[in-house]
């Protein structure tokens, strides 16, 4: 990455964050364009040079999973089942939210509890399934575009991931998110 | 319903049917308020006394379905696991689908092929699947905050539900529903 782009990175992750304070303290309806902005200390102009939207501030660090779960799934072993290569391909995901687990806890806790930016995150997680639905039916040999299990398997595995993400959410991140995962998938594919 | 609930509904429906239409021919983003008003022979103004926006002509009709839905779950005979008694849930749904075929039709593609009619529908359909948890956690006996069970099991009916409406659309619905519904439903609970 150019010393421009980390520079620009940088605004970015500045902005998010200052927005995710924010949201935690007054909800992402009462929270202005001109407050993240001026909470993270540039001006509405510059908010604009970097986010279309408030919800972009808080969504657009959602774009890029799509391929990286694909890719993640595409390098397990071909010897896992579908759901063990899907388990293990969602919690390489949540595995990241340790990275940065105040953040990633913030971020969830708005996106699920917004409908606002619940809806983004469901519509990206739709374009997610796709791409996964695409790469399993390849490991499994199979024509998505005839064979239904592919898509009806990735989709399972979501209401899985859902599920646990919702629950963490609801208990303020106080339990172990892989944990709850491994239980919400011993559910969907007992 | 009063005969001026009735007249608001013909003019809701007439400016849903309308919408329906153009959206067939020309895409939702191409669409414009004044040609769906036009389209219904109506004013811009009058659109506005029946819907806030674009998106609401053809969302709306999607508020009410988590109330039936849940209904039609607690009328399910108490033998019936709940595999089966989601899958009859969601086949009561889709059955209502044939009292307006080309409607239907119409209104699904629509939904499921526009990003930002989809968002919605994703959106709406998460607060359906809360309703339908918290049903199906009274017919297990158990405590949806405390068992992960019920939300997981409706989160897996609906992404069985969603290959199945995604599939019928892409064939331009030249399949029957029921049948891809209950193939879907077969892959999810094995």
């Amino acid at each position: 990455m150019s010393l421009a782009e980390r520079k620009r990175q940088l605004v970015r992750n500045e902005l998010t964050e200052a927005a995710l304070k924010l949201l935690g303290v007054q909800g992402f309806e009462e929270t202005t364009i001109d407050q993240m902005a001026a909470a993270a200390g540039v001006s509405r102009r510059t908010f604009f040079r970097y986010f279309r939207s408030k919800e972009d501030v808080i969504t657009e660090s959602l774009c890029d999973h799509g391929r990286r779960l694909s890719q993640i799934l595409s390098a397990r072993p071909t010897t896992e089942p579908p759901a063990v290569a899907l388990h293990n391909t969602l919690r390489a995901f949540t595995d990241t939210f340790w990275e940065h687990p105040e953040k990633s806890q913030r971020l969830a806790k708005a996106t699920m509890s917004t409908p606002a930016l619940r809806a983004r995150y469901l519509e990206r997680q739709f374009s997610w399934r796709a791409m996964l639905t695409a790469e399993l039916a390849a490991r499994m040999g199979t024509d998505p575009s005839a064979d239904l299990r592919p898509a009806v398997l990735v989709g399972v595995a979501f209401a899985a991931f859902d599920t646990a993400l919702m629950r963490w959410v609801e208990q303020d991140s106080a339990t172990d998110l892989n944990a709850l995962l491994s239980e919400c998938f011993a559910v969907a594919f007992p």
